[in-house]
């Protein structure tokens, strides 16, 4: 088969579009034919060389995909060859074929095509496991997003909606502010001209944000804290500002929060078992109903790795990159 | 009544016993007459001028009290006059008659009399509200407790141990730590002479602790999140050593953990009501059984309060220290 390989980290020209063999399903493990996957943070971390694959995992970029059954390792039963599929994957996305644990599949959800289904594990479980099953966000809850425009923020913005909360979203322009509005977003702030901290107080009248779901880390942790409401909860899910700062524990302690840091990839196959059967059980019915979709800015061939990482790297986009086989 | 006064804050000797009007029991809350009181941390911190009570609350000192119904407020049932009873205060334990809430009150265990049971409140509650209703502490899992041997951590020690935990303590004295053994810790750190961080890893053969309960704030901040396990809760409940302290959120992330930090006395009454009530529920029935008991270090007339405070202030202590009526 085909993968992207990473011969030397580097830009985005060191992925590389090359033959390789196939991967085989082990015990418990399905093989699937990819149909599409799709671009995170992560992925251009692991091709810079500062993200390097888990113990076990596919040396090869990509965590998600869409496609088709191919063949069944041992031990998996309720699925079957053929079967449309999306999955989490602790990488290999980017490649024709991809064997992955039978518990981190999800079938394709009534009424969106198989492409564009490779646009929601990695966003739905990420969103879920933080917002829901850690931060227990509830209804009439303020959630405030920052990179509401991003993959993560467009399914943090309409999961937030359809349990009935607020949601406020950080972003860098009024295009971007714009598309999060589309979704459901009810306050807007654009990071560049306004001081969030500002925003969210007078937005909340003085309340503060229930949860915050961060990618920032270290740049906003002061930021956040002073953002989040008495028995607020701030999860952390990226470090793209850095991975140090000073914590005013006085401040959370009056307010009797809350700051969690967590990663997908990292989970043992358990924990990532029961986050994609709550996906399951709590997302899909929203995507079948309509009420959630999946947001794709664009599709790119998939040996165009490095164009549609040129794509993430310049935050042009809203929304998900997918990268289609063929 | 009497009460004790901090007519201007200050050392030990700026507790007063003066004569003061009795309080009147509001919409809700019954009048204890105080038998017994305890001395917190909170407390010293209020005598200094640091912690003023929260908006409503008792101006005079005392977290927690035992006593016997004296009055019963309009709208209250399910308690009697002449009821004894230990109660969850925000103020107003140092005096001899208090107004409480009624959602704060918890009857006398089984098998503790009736002046021990002034040591329970404050630490029941803020034990199971931080280790078991916060950060889940699990069968199986390791508690750190900082500072085992003070009343906070002679109640950690003996719940965690109740519900199938492994025990650690750090405490500053070989004597100390004898104690905190014999409630039943397993690992004993003197925090003297010993790392904790080097310790704690020796001891759970590099896995860590699942749950830190820390009452040291910012200097500890950094110690803690290394002694964490992967999926690590650490709740921070005290500030004894400072407020900011740099957070390296890298490292937890890479440990999917969490941090939180609390106080109860600021909680509004219904949260109160709520952990009270979790307490009656699960830790009542283990003091009745035998398996846990208040840990006292002495009594001392409450007219005396401030010499109460100097042994406190000098942490000679194990346990609580008692203020008692006559």
């Amino acid at each position: 088969m085909h993968a992207i390989t990473i011969p030397e980290p580097g830009g985005p020209e060191a992925l590389v579009w090359d033959e390789v063999p196939d991967p085989v399903p082990g015990e418990g493990e399905v093989l699937v034919e990819v149909v599409a996957s799709a671009v995170n943070r992560a992925d251009v971390l692991q091709r810079q060389g500062f993200y390097n694959p888990p113990p076990g995992a596919s040396p090869y970029p990509g965590l998600e995909c869409s496609g088709r059954i191919a063949a069944l390792g041992p031990g998996v039963s309720g699925w079957a060859v053929g079967d449309e599929v999306c999955a989490l994957l602790a990488g290999g996305g980017y490649a024709e074929k991809v064997a992955v644990p039978a518990g981190q599949l999800l079938p394709v959800p009534e009424g969106v095509d198989l492409v564009r289904t490779a646009a929601l594990p990695e966003v739905a479980c990420t969103v879920w496991s933080n917002v829901f099953m850690i931060s227990h966000l509830r209804p009439g809850e303020t959630l405030l997003v920052h990179g509401g425009s991003s993959g993560i923020g467009t399914m943090a913005i309409q999961l937030a909606k359809a349990v009935g909360a607020t949601v406020a979203v950080t972003a860098g322009s009024k295009e971007k502010l714009e598309r999060c509005a589309e979704l459901g977003a009810d306050i807007l702030i654009n990071y560049r001209e306004q001081d969030f901290v500002a925003e969210i107080e007078q937005a909340t009248d003085g309340a503060g944000a229930d949860v915050i779901l961060d990618n920032m880390g270290a740049k906003y942790l002061d930021r956040n804290v002073r953002s989040l409401a008495v028995n607020g909860r701030l999860a952390i899910i990226g470090m793209q500002g850095g991975v140090k700062a000073e914590l005013n524990i006085g401040l959370l302690l009056g307010k009797r929060a809350a700051i969690s840091a967590t990663s997908l990839r990292a989970r043992p196959l358990g924990e990532k078992a029961s986050i994609v059967a709550a996906v399951r059980e709590h997302v899909w019915p929203l995507l079948a109903a309509g009420h959630v979709r999946p947001v794709v800015d664009r599709g790119l061939p998939m040996s165009e790795a490095g164009a549609a990482h040129r794509v993430v790297e310049e935050s042009g986009h809203v929304g998900k990159v997918l990268l289609v086989v063929r």
